[in-house]
């Protein structure tokens, strides 16, 4: 903890900061500047808040030195995460391609598209059955006869399954259909869900809220790593920003800082990071080029009738376009799709 | 549903956005204008997307013309909705202050801080039992025996008690204790726990969510509105912003627009809007100012030693002195503290 | 000038760091923590970017230790500044309504306008002759012919005059007729303006651009000091965030926080804070509620005819209902109006 | 227009909306659905806006049907401008890449850096001599001395020059030493300098603004193609989002939609993206990746005592290693670098 005094804080006011870094645990060491007072306080504590110290009289900041995440960080694990599903590794050299439609609608539609995904290289079929809707008035999602539906379909077609829990109830029945678990980026910060999630022995997707900073990303995984789950897979989707035109703005660079930051695996999602197809490939080949681990698209056999998300959806074709381009791009940053 | 064709859309684009219109449902009219055609969609149809049309070739833009949420709106109770909890009124002519500790920590500090705000003339005690918070390592909240020394010093102190739940699965058990249900900022969207608070016959105060629309917070109150649940209290408790000096940006301009916009009352938590103890005064008196039903404050007998939130939490005279600037303020809107 | 090395940072890493400290002119202090070494600079050096460290090997964050700014700190006057214009004085006991149209358009529309605002209580006139417009086919302003008008307007009922000057060539034209001279938003950081007007002697209003922050409209402010011109006083006047309800959002917390970080006065334009004349109210009584030394608001004689920004225009109706209100307020801070 | 009545809106309330349109010169379609009347205005009138009537007593919203911006419209010209500066064309098959310094230090410097990006494959030297800097105290570079060393440096390599102009005065100057005159993005809304830069016959790269939304951008253009300049180069640069681990939140999707949107060329810049050197090279390949037509990138000789933005520089090494990995990326999206 480093605490900067105010230009002219009186002695009274850095004592009382002294002190209450020692009565904290800390040892704490003084230096005393041409115009600030800098107290250094070091010790085993770490759930300290430094706005706590902030408002205290004479005290300009205070930085918390040691990082609030510890398992999620890259020092735990300097090598880096591989989370394996099965013989499909993320994190490794091969960029892995999720795909599938927003919304198991029925048998039909997600075979084809399963097969279509499938067809063009993707290794994890993606699709929801539970479905959390910003209107009370939009469709839901087909529950647990969607489950069986994507396990199904998947299992023709040679692929894994990745779809979201909402709930921690709904986990056993996840665990028995599905590969990765994940959670929304409505339910990053739903702590309940993510502490029995710590406690499976399945890998689990955790998307970035739309509001959330880097730091709070990796404090949730932290939630479930803690529980003794280390496969977890970031996700970048878009944070809300002023611009309007896009739905949300797509943070590329989220990918290089959390690569730097932690050792775990990150894809991103260009469907619900941009909202539009038409803006589909470009984001999916930035991602990639920048270093994504992996991507999370969604495709539908008939994007004009699907039961939501249909304009962000790929066709088949284009998402077969896609592929072909990332092949081109993947040997850039040393990978493969 | 209004679709602007783009300048120069061709005949066979424009006819393909009414036959998709018509397939929906719609009844078309369409207005051929110096530089674009405009189709106006008219129908019993609600949930449909605009994004889905702003994909067709040739569309320039679609807006909706219907508000995507209904019980929520103004329009739907042109007078307003006044929750009662007992005496207390939120939404009448009195500004109803809520106001106590982040967390219960133990008797004496939920005794000693009840009394004071009590005293001070707050009509309803806070506090948490269960604490979402970011870090796994931060303290979480004493369970139900806080909620029980919450609702055991609220009696002592003739106030009503609001309370944050977490999950669906403690609804029964809040609805023991609590006088109102607090849906915090993280749960803004869980809609699970949306859904079964519209069951319930108890107020609950709904938080928005950091990076929610104000559109967004309506959507959500309607996911409890629409279980027949009508006692919805609304809460600004800022949003997130480039400005990184306080922690969060308290949108003041968000409580006259809810109350263009809806019939539900609102207050504002200036605690969590600034994170700074000496900020909280100043955002609380601009709530009431800006019309405001209601603050949540959070107040402790001891912040120095809080284990949570301590920096955002008023001294005890604070809020006495906050309180008696509220009484001058108040007259200015028509109202009384 | 703080440096925190990772956890894990080699002796050479560290080594390299205190060199480069050094060779910049720094004394440094090592303090060796459990898991991370923090290196200490202090010197009579000032402009050093952390992220010049924050690149190096090994090295986790940086932190400047003294506030970029110095002319604009609170340190540097304790007692904060009165601008004093004329008899009126900003920063003083007494909140100062500054308001008039937009744009001036005609002699008659500037002379009823100010002659409703000095009625309901106002102190200086505001309106704009050379116009920052968006697009460039909206109208642009009178020119000098409307500072003519709005001086003259002034001088009939007793008001002071502030309007915006928009390049630096205009100053020397400005100074004739305006008491005090506006920096717009999109100016803030215009430097080339800012300097010249720190050659001036007359007061300067510089408002906060919608992506600026706290810290730097101070640094914009300190251009103008720098130059010996020590009557700036400082705007909020909304920034940009995703909601989108508003034209802006209004920071309201900002004052306060001004109000520490800073001896300068600060007022609050709630027009172009909200772009809606129905939340000018609240947003002009929320930000005296929370300690503005003044407010700038727009009025016109005629909104429904005004040649820009009528829709955040208040009637002169309106105006007097609002100082009506703020006279109530005022008192809660220790004010008048 | 298309101004949406609210449910419940009366006759008079409607038909006070029908007269306004009309008295600004406007037809109106009236469209009466089952919960909302919707008027349509048809007409030769440009310069309105929505907020005009969204004040309306009555109505519910307004939304402009023809885009405020025209020459900078695809439509305007559906096949794409190519700025061409001597042999190099910007918009072509070639993807651009301008790279150099931040600020002109010294001849050595310019010279060194010069020869750098020129073997790497760099196509126009960037360099500042006049540096827009958000803090008084910090180097503001060189004036005409360092326009003339860049002048120098770039015919010795073979290179053109692209430089900030910060004020319309300072053009004629830049005139005989630059290639390209680039607007800074705090310069976006500097309407002075935009319309100057429409009367003159060289290219101007525009950056956009950290808070400007496309619309914006494409409206600063616009005041440079009314004065008859049709060679302007749009580039995205950051924008400001609360995520602050990086300088600023590259929006790398507004490539794409810029490209839909208008005809002008676009070029990113993931030095002032980013600002740090380790990220610079993932935001400029996901770039291009994205469709970019061109980059800005910084480099320097030596930039551990870069003058200015050394952490955002690469080494030449580093912006030769890009290069190689720009040629692999280009051909997937039908380009070469």
């Amino acid at each position: 903890m480093l605490v900067v005094m105010q230009e002219g804080a009186t002695e009274p006011q850095i004592q009382a900061v002294i002190d209450r870094l020692v009565s904290l645990g800390f040892t704490v060491h003084r230096s005393t500047g041409v115009r600030h007072t800098v107290l250094g306080g070091v010790g085993p504590v770490e759930d300290v808040e430094p706005a706590d110290f902030e408002v205290m009289e004479g005290v300009k900041e205070c930085h918390r030195i040691v990082s609030p995440y510890k398992l999620a960080s890259r020092h735990f694990r300097p090598g880096g995460t591989v989370v394996k599903v099965g013989d499909v590794e993320i994190g490794g050299v091969r960029v892995v391609i999720m795909a599938g439609p927003c919304s198991v609608e029925n048998e039909d539609q997600i075979n084809r598209t399963a097969e279509a995904v499938a067809r063009a290289g993707a290794a994890i079929l993606r699709g929801g059955a539970f479905k959390p809707r910003t209107s009370p008035y939009s469709f839901q999602g087909l529950g647990e006869k969607g489950l069986r539906m994507l396990r199904e379909a998947a299992d023709r077609h040679g692929l894994k399954v990745v779809t979201e829990v909402m709930d921690h109830e709904q986990i056993p029945m996840f665990a028995d259909y599905a590969d990765i678990l994940q959670v929304g980026a409505r339910n990053m910060q739903n702590y309940n869900l993510l502490r029995r999630l710590g406690g499976l022995r399945k890998p689990v997707l955790l998307k970035r809220g739309p509001a959330a900073t880097i730091e709070e990303l990796l404090l949730s995984a932290e939630y479930i790593l803690t529980g003794g789950n280390y496969d977890v897979i970031l996700c970048e989707r878009g944070i809300r920003t002023f611009e309007s035109y896009t739905r949300n703005t797509m943070d590329i660079s989220a990918i290089p800082v959390v690569k730097k930051l932690s050792h775990l695996p990150i894809v991103a999602d260009p469907s619900h990071g941009t909202g539009r197809r038409d803006k589909v490939l470009p984001m999916a080949r930035a991602a990639v080029a920048a270093g994504a681990d992996g991507l999370l698209v969604e495709v539908h056999c008939d994007p004009d009738h699907a039961l939501s998300d249909g304009a962000q959806s790929l066709w088949p074709e284009q998402f077969a376009e896609l592929m072909g381009q990332l092949r081109i791009i993947a040997p850039a940053v040393g990978r493969k799709v």
